[in-house]
């Protein structure tokens, strides 16, 4: 497998646009992407399990019931939820779309990113149509992960090579993160494209795997988003013999797919609002996937951890305390803590109890750019890493006052 | 029923003190708490859920296990979980006071509060001893207040006189909490002591019920902490028909008793990390009280919502979402969403969609110092207040190096 180049355009069969139509005041902040197939792909998608959903949400829910799709489009600057005739503008949206394509209403995938409750304006995305699809390109992925972004400070996008069946298969992907980012789910948007050949049902099955040992352990505040969900389109040009069991290239395939939606997953983490670092969790030694997963997201989505990260602080007893009431039970007097990165790793929880340690050297290795909290229950074989980042003044800051 | 001052010293028996012992290094801080009764009091206590338990709390769950007790002993500065020799230690203190006192050591409640995995200066603690015990006083309410505090910036103490059959009862209380305050449990520390004469079983009824309509229904971080504990003692001195059974006295009791653990409660949540206000969430016409919980306590917990309070910013839809991932059923197109405060009342999301609405007159609304976010789900009849903070810099300063 190799990383490659134009995120959601490198798969053969795909091209996309990101443009500012003007839902956004700033006229540099692209803010309406488009990402579409040039034949009719298998698609699959997970969504947001938040009771409150985005109108887009109720809309692409019906149209991925056939399992095929051809168009993503997605516009950021508003949510399009508990907003004034929210599915009707959804369906406008692909309206438009459909209109200036050959493409069908029923193919598109559509989502909304940004503030919740204020209605949608439409009349900018309508007016904006003929330009966004006149500027799709087989490199335009770049403009539509910009087109994406809300209060990402980077731009999210990852595309992998590799082959099935003596065929080259594709996986590209872009993704926007920040603020809201829990389980479960998919607690962001992340489109992914691959010219892979593949029955939907597999391609579902593959996607919602993915998205369970992916974005749904990450954590940046605890809240989950009304809007938030990951699709994936399958073109099918690149060839291999079409996937439709669980057979040795379906293992293939859903291998890279996990690597692209792990990298988007971490870099959603990393670029949490306001973070100066990824913080990742590892529990190691538990009794089993579920209790490492709930131990791992307890000290992942601690605030008080978070912050401790934020000022290097090597205050592991946060950490066995944010495992203690992560509901799973243990004993306490057979864990170890320790602190990983790049500067090197220190032990400084032994079996519940602190170990002396120098101070410096921990601080060191907490100044990093990703850090790991490595958690041994000793308790049995379960291995789980979940993903999350520092809590800061510029999260504070960003959310204070996001909406005016 | 009347407040009164005097705090843990305004029941009839009970003296208290609080001096600086060494623990901390700051010698303007006090650090050991004592309050004694007279007399054997009956006893109750709530302590934390959290699977990582601190020392103290095993040793005064054994200690209750008579319901009797005459004496509450605390340190602050450091908190003796996942310390060497933690139970060792938390025995060291009960030893000391019956040492230089009357008291015999299985009727000590013993507790610390402060910084996890650290060994106790038990030296400090056993030399301040004879100072602490002559220190006691009718009116050392005040001093054992101060000395349980951490990072909380205002002592919280509170007393109220109402009568039994005709005989004046008092009931006092001080408590300490800001960061790690969450269910489920006290999740700080709260001594109680009332001159009422009640049994132990009756006791524990009145304060177990007591716990879950306060200290439980307050969140500043969502995270629980290792050594919380609400313990009461009841001197039986005021004279009143002792009270066996829940008859119409115990009702009197239980109300007055709600009434000083909202009290705290209501301080606790004010006074959380860094908070600059009282953010309070009503959850009205639910189908059930659990649910209505869930859903307050996912608003009052999210850190969208908590930022948003911070910036005075009406930002309904984090309050729409975060109910939305409370794991409650309901209907989002029923709920209206209020804000209100001493300076008025705003409605701005009717059955699930924005209103249009002033920002200068929700702002007005928003800077007050206790604010309430009202949510009408018109479901049913269930109504539950919980209570909470807004999100600030200075929780992320407090935390980011509370250790070193």
């Amino acid at each position: 497998m190799t990383i490659i180049p134009n995120g959601v355009t490198a798969p053969k069969g795909f091209r996309a646009s990101g443009i500012h139509c003007g839902i956004r005041k700033n006229k540099s902040k692209k803010d309406l992407a488009l990402i579409i197939a040039d034949c009719e792909c298998s698609a699959a998608a997970v969504y947001t399990t938040n009771r409150v959903k985005a109108a887009p949400i109720f809309i692409t829910r019906h149209h991925l019931e056939s399992g095929t799709a051809r168009a993503i489009l997605a516009n950021s600057g508003n949510a399009n939820a508990c907003a004034p005739n929210g599915e009707e503008n959804a369906l406008r949206m692909c309206h438009a779309l459909a209109e200036h394509s050959d493409i069908n209403v029923k193919d598109i995938i559509v989502n909304s990113t940004g503030v919740i409750g204020q209605p949608l304006p439409i009349d900018c995305i309508e007016t904006a149509m003929p330009d966004l699809v006149s500027e799709l390109s087989f490199m335009g992925s770049d403009d539509a992960a910009n087109a994406i972004m809300t209060t990402d400070t980077l731009k999210k996008e990852v595309a992998v090579s590799f082959e099935l069946d003596g065929k080259e298969v594709r996986i590209g992907a872009i993704a926007k993160g920040s603020g809201m980012i829990h389980p479960n789910m998919a607690t962001m948007l992340a489109f992914v494209t691959t010219d892979c050949d593949i029955t939907p049902t597999m391609l579902q099955r593959a996607l919602s795997c993915s998205v369970k040992a992916s974005y749904n352990r990450i954590s940046i505040d605890g809240d989950t988003s009304t809007n938030d969900m990951t699709a994936i389109l399958a073109s099918g040009l690149a060839g291999n013999i079409r996937i439709i069991t669980e057979n040795e290239n379906f293992v293939i395939f859903q291998r890279a797919l996990d690597f692209i939606n792990l990298q988007l997953a971490k870099l959603i983490a990393k670029d949490g609002e306001g973070a100066t670092r990824l913080v990742c969790c590892k529990v190691i030694g538990a009794t089993d996937e579920a209790s490492a997963e709930k131990l791992s997201m307890s000290v992942t989505s601690s605030s008080l951890t978070k912050a401790a990260m934020f000022g290097t602080d090597a205050n592991w007893g946060r950490v066995l305390c944010a495992m203690g009431y992560s509901g799973v039970e243990f004993n306490p007097e057979l864990v170890d803590v320790s602190f990983e990165s790049a500067a090197g790793n220190i032990l400084v929880c032994q079996n519940g109890q602190g170990l002396p340690f120098d101070e410096k050297t921990a601080k060191e290795i907490l100044s990093q750019d990703e850090v790991t909290i490595l958690c041994d229950m000793k308790s049995g074989t379960a291995t789980v890493e979940t993903y999350g980042c520092d809590l800061t003044y510029d999260y504070v800051k960003i959310n204070g006052d996001y909406r005016t």
